[in-house]
């Protein structure tokens, strides 16, 4: 199995990821923070260490306001939800998000009758329509940091120096990237970072964090037990416990804890097969790749189509023909479809990480020329 | 060490459990539903036999209605923070619940301004006080299986012999009493049970499940990525997906699998191990255990306390002197403890689980005797 669906969940792991879930389940599976003893002690310095981690690696100040999550999309959910939005409050956001942004701002539309812009096009367009949109009442600004379709890398640092002086706080969705490029929430000035553990962080499923720098308060999306205050009817009010209610992922986080420890040794050619990968593709004749080309900075993820051939039979043949896995469709988000005018079709989405290799690159675009050979000109 | 906590995470499990989730990790680590290719079939094929295993074991008419959540916690606030209330309505629970659900009550009674009925006493009073505070504006009945402190157990079918044919629903937290006691909820007339993995159920922690039997319509507590129908701005209206935005925590669900398959074959001496418990305590001077007798059915959790020891001084000796592992404190059920009068000294807690062995019993029994002379008649 070729395996090119790394923007869905990064495979296969370092192999200390299962071993320190396997150590966690079978020598100190207790309730982390909640007893009184050793084994509890032991789950809670797993999670306290993992907290450090990731408050070092993406330059956050405060290791409390690493909040950890089961996905991306609770994380966001909770900034998102979470956030003290009132009626006639503006979000400004763009075109190219996940469904786990999009929902969450068209739920708080109809609920709170908040209003939000979605910009649209390529880097400088999205400065300018930045530039235009902030009004007074802009209170939040999401941008994802790169498309989960096309790979494309927002001009984050741009669009920060317009936000920073005005009342908006920004909220980076760093689903793709975190892991990928080096991210410093204080460097750059995010007030937020939402992303998973389980994509180019090669930590597990079940893991995903949201890290808060500065004054940014946020009603919990959760109530519940807190394993501390646990006297008052409302939630305390510190950190991380107010978001993070019930028992925690004790094996998942000591997973990606191990994942993390790996990643700085790894020797990423993520780059250079992407590169690769594009112009093999781009060769092949009726092959379309959407986004930017091989030349700019990007993510390892690349979207295509053959001809109007619907994306979901090619990935079905590339599965079932050449055992290599893709994904296709609309990849949750419908409005980048929109702007590239596939929402029919979708997209054939391969996507690349730090485990592939240059032959399984050399195989899949074999696969896709014979692909295309088969359907085009039978 | 000798693991006592077993009603905050169950320890050990079966070794199955940790060998499925690392054969989740290693060899189909991929984005269930998500993808079209063989390792999101496999991923997605783990989640949906599971979900068939708990909606066979809960006594759930619709597979699709078991919805996992990352523990109980989650499970209960989807429940209760997605149940469709208006101001005015009312909500009757007990005096005994966790603050997983005392605090999304308390939440919504602000937020909402919905009226909540505490109720209070052992069996034959809760009976009496539910029967006595029912009325027509009561939408929704919230029962704790079994109290997490004294192990009792609330009497579940004759309170739901009341609500039925009222416009009330009922709400039932099983995380103490799920893989301890059947539960059939068609049976029982229970529309919505919560209980998490890790606890009798033996799974890993990071899992939890809400079931939902016959007409219930719930607001999702998520917005996000289904994986299907993502061309929609809003949430799609197909269970499960519209309440399970972003990605399942694979390993976690494969790892309750195992567990769960592991269950029916487990002879449970936790009931006799109970008793030995509890006669062993109430032998001991100065010692004061709270709930129902020995010999009253209940849960294999006691809570008990020294004098006027501290609860937490206790837990601590036990734990660094004997290596024996209890909880203390208030077991983020306040309300349980203004019952019992405890809410300065907490409680110890005591709790069971199937590997616990006779001879444990008796060395904790042991244990808190010479605790006993160590404070009380030095």
């Amino acid at each position: 199995m070729i395996y090119l669906d790394q923007a869905a969940s990064s495979f296969p792991k370092p192999s200390a990821v299962a071993e320190a879930m396997m150590e966690a389940v079978n020598e100190y599976g207790a309730n982390p923070g909640r007893g009184t003893h050793a084994l509890a002690d032991r789950a809670a310095n797993t999670i306290q260490t993992t907290r450090k981690l990731l408050a070092q690696r993406f330059g956050a100040s405060d290791p409390r306001k690493v909040i950890f999550f089961p996905n991306a999309t609770t994380a966001l959910n909770q900034a998102i939800q979470g956030f003290p939005l009132m009626e006639g409050d503006h979000v400004i956001t763009t075109m190219f998000e996940h469904n786990s942004v999009r929902r969450p701002l068209e739920y708080l539309k109809d609920q709170k009758r908040i209003e939000v812009t979605y910009l649209s096009g390529s880097s400088e367009k999205l400065i300018e329509g930045l530039y235009a949109s902030m009004r007074p009442e802009t209170k939040l600004v999401i941008v994802s940091h790169a498309s989960n379709i096309t790979g494309e890398i927002a001009p984050l640092k741009s669009m920060i120096e317009i936000i920073k002086g005005t009342a908006s706080k920004v909220l980076v969705d760093a689903s793709q990237t975190a892991g990928h490029f080096p991210i410093h929430m204080k460097e750059l000035g995010i007030d937020m970072l939402a992303f998973p553990g389980h994509k180019r962080l090669l930590g597990p499923q079940g893991t995903g964090a949201l890290l808060v720098e500065g004054e940014v308060e946020l009603e919990p999306l959760l109530y519940g037990g807190t394993g501390s205050f646990s006297e008052l009817p409302k939630q305390p009010d510190h950190w991380p416990e107010k978001y993070e209610s019930g028992t925690l992922n004790t094996p998942g986080i000591a997973g990606w804890k191990a994942a993390l420890e790996e990643l700085n040794g790894l020797v990423s050619r993520e780059t250079y097969l992407t590169q690769k990968l594009m112009h093999g593709l781009l060769e092949i004749k009726d092959v379309m790749v959407y986004g930017p080309g091989p030349e700019v900075e990007r993510m390892p993820v690349v979207s295509f189509n053959i001809g109007d051939i619907s994306s979901q039979e090619i990935a079905m043949v590339l599965d079932s023909h050449y055992q290599i896995a893709v994904r296709a469709g609309l990849h949750c988000s419908p409005t980048s479809h929109q702007y590239y005018d596939t929402t029919e079709q979708g997209a054939v989405r391969a996507s690349i990480g730090p485990y592939n290799t240059e032959e399984e690159i050399d195989r899949f675009v074999q696969a896709i020329e014979e692909i295309r050979i088969g359907y085009m000109e039978m």
